[in-house]
C-alpha cells in the first residue's frame, strides 16, 4: 500500500509516475505542482490519482517523494519536505541533472543531509515538454545515476535504484563530484556550444544561410532546441565543471584557428580530425549507432 | 548514345553512376580512379561499365566528365581534362564542398574559365565511404548547388543541371562566394567544431567519460566520425570562411565563458538559449524534424 507523492508533475515526473504505475510499484499516486495546471495536466493523461494542494500535507501520507524540478528547485523542495515530516522514514530522491551543489545546499540549509534522500539523475529526455510529453517507457535501457554519500541510508538506496530498475533502466552509483564532472563534458558543453553556434543564425542574415544547411547540421544543433529556462539552470548550476570543458575547447579551437588562418600545414587540424573520429567511433561501439557521413 | 567519363569512383561519383544508369541519362559510364583498387570495385558493384587506364586515352570518347576527387585534386584533374581534349565540347563538372578556390585556381592555371566547365556541390553523404556505400537514391530529394560564372556556357549548365535532375536532385544555381560562406557557416564549422570537441574523449581519461554520454552526445558529434583526410582537404579549402565564422562563435562562446565564471545574473546566456532554440526551429520547420531534449 505504498504511496507516492510527486513534486513537479512535467515530462520526467509524469514519465516515472507512467513508470512506476505500468510496474505496480505504488497504490498510489499524488502530484503536487507549483503549476496548479501543470498538476491539472498530469492527472488527466493519467499520470497521478490525486492532486495535492501542498507540499506539507501531502509529505504527511507519503511513503516515497519524488523531486522531479528544475535544478534552482531541488534544494528547497527536499528542505520543505524534511521540515513537514521530520519523524517519518520516507525515501525522498531527485531527477537533477548536477548533484554536487545539490548535497552542499543540503548541508547548508539543513546542518546535515538527510539519509534517506538518494540524489539520482536518469539520462532521459524527450522533445516534448510538460507531462503531455510523458511516457512510461523514457527510462527503458536508460542508465540513472544515483550519487549517495556515506551518510546516505542504505536500504533507502536499494528501495530507490529499485523503484528505477522497476522502470526498466540501468542503474549506476558513482560519487557526485565525478558525475557533475562527466556530464559537463558529455552534455552541458555541448549544449552550451550548441546553442551559441544555432544563435548565429537568428538574424535575418543568418536565417537565409539555412537554405545550405542539411543533415549535419540538424543533427549537430538537434539539442539547441531544448528548454532554455530549464537549461541555463543547469548549465549555471554545473558552471565550474562547464567552465573547466569550455577552456579546453577553446584552446582547442584556438590553435585549429590560428593553423588554418596561416599557410602552415594542416598538421593540427588533421590531428584533431583523426581523434575525433577515433573517439566516435569508441563510443559509437556502446551507443550502436552509424557514424560519420559528409553532411 | 552519350558516354560518361567517371574521374574519381569513390561514394559520390559511383552513387552518381547508379543513380544516372538508373534513370538512363548515358549509354555508357567508364571510370578512372587515382587508386586502381577503387576503380575495380566501382566496376564490381555495378556502378561502371568499364574502367579507363588513363584520363587522356578516356576523354576523347567522353561526352560529359564527373570530376568526383577530394577538393584539393579538382583543378589538376580538369586542367589535364582540358588539356586533352582542347577540340571537343564535352560537359565537365565536380563535386566539390568548396567552389570559390576551384574557381580561381583554374583561372590561374588556364588562364580562363573552361566555359563547358559547371562548378557543383550535392549536400550529400553516407557514413560509408568508397564504392561499397554507393546509393542510387544518394541524391533524391537533396540539394544540388550549382555555380557557375557568368563565362559558363548557359547549355553546359542546362545539360548538367537535368543530369541531377534526373539522379532525383533539387538543382539549385549561387554565386561561388556566397555558396562557400553560407556552407563555412552551415557544414564545415560544425564539423570543425565537433571533431575539436570529440577528441577531448580520445584519451584514456577522456574515454571513461564516455559512459556518461547519451543521446545529445551521440547526435552532436555524429559528424566527427567522417573521413579525417577528407575534411582536412574541405576546410583548408575554405579556410578563410570557416575561421570568420570561428571567430564569431568564439566570441560568443567566450562571453558565456565569463559570465559563467562569474556571479553575474545568466542574461547573456538565456539569451543565447533562446536565440538558439528560436534558430533551430527556423530550421525544422523545412529541415521536418523533430527538435529537442534533455540529451
Amino acid at each position: 500500500v505504498a504511496r507516492l507523492l510527486l513534486i513537479g508533475a512535467g515530462l520526467i515526473g509524469a514519465s516515472f509516475a507512467l513508470a512506476a504505475r505500468r510496474a505496480g510499484l505504488f497504490a498510489s499516486i499524488v502530484a503536487y505542482d507549483v503549476d496548479a495546471a501543470v498538476a491539472d495536466r498530469a492527472l488527466r493523461v493519467g499520470a497521478v490519482d490525486e492532486i495535492a494542494p501542498a507540499i506539507a500535507t501531502a509529505t504527511q501520507t507519503a511513503d516515497a517523494v519524488l523531486i522531479a524540478v528544475p535544478p534552482s528547485q531541488i534544494v528547497p523542495s527536499v528542505v520543505a519536505v524534511v521540515q513537514a515530516r521530520a519523524d517519518r522514514d520516507a525515501v525522498l530522491f531527485d531527477v537533477g541533472s548536477v548533484k554536487a551543489p545539490v548535497l552542499s545546499g543540503l548541508t547548508a540549509a539543513l546542518g546535515r543531509l538527510p539519509a534517506r534522500f538518494v540524489p539520482c539523475h536518469p539520462m532521459a529526455g524527450a522533445a516534448v515538454a510538460g507531462p503531455e510529453g510523458a511516457d512510461p517507457a523514457l527510462f527503458e535501457g536508460r542508465t540513472v545515476f544515483l550519487t549517495p554519500t556515506s551518510a546516505t541510508d542504505r536500504a533507502a538506496i536499494a528501495q530507490v535504484g529499485d523503484y528505477w530498475s522497476g522502470c526498466g533502466a540501468r542503474v549506476r552509483i558513482v560519487e557526485a563530484e565525478l558525475h557533475d564532472r562527466a556530464v559537463a563534458a558529455t552534455s552541458h558543453l555541448p549544449h552550451l556550444v550548441a546553442a551559441a553556434f544555432a544563435a548565429r543564425f537568428a538574424s535575418d542574415e543568418g536565417r537565409a544561410l539555412l537554405d545550405f544547411a542539411g543533415p549535419g547540421f540538424r543533427d549537430f544543433t538537434r539539442i539547441a532546441g531544448s528548454d532554455p529556462a530549464l537549461w541555463r539552470d543547469i548549465l549555471t548550476a554545473n558552471g565550474d565543471g562547464v567552465v573547466a570543458e569550455l577552456d579546453g575547447l577553446l584552446r582547442r579551437l584556438t590553435a585549429l584557428r590560428d593553423e588554418l588562418a596561416s599557410t602552415a600545414v594542416a598538421a593540427e587540424l588533421e590531428s584533431t580530425l583523426r581523434e575525433g573520429r577515433r573517439a566516435r567511433q569508441a563510443f559509437s561501439v556502446g551507443g550502436g549507432d552509424e557514424p560519420g557521413g559528409r553532411g
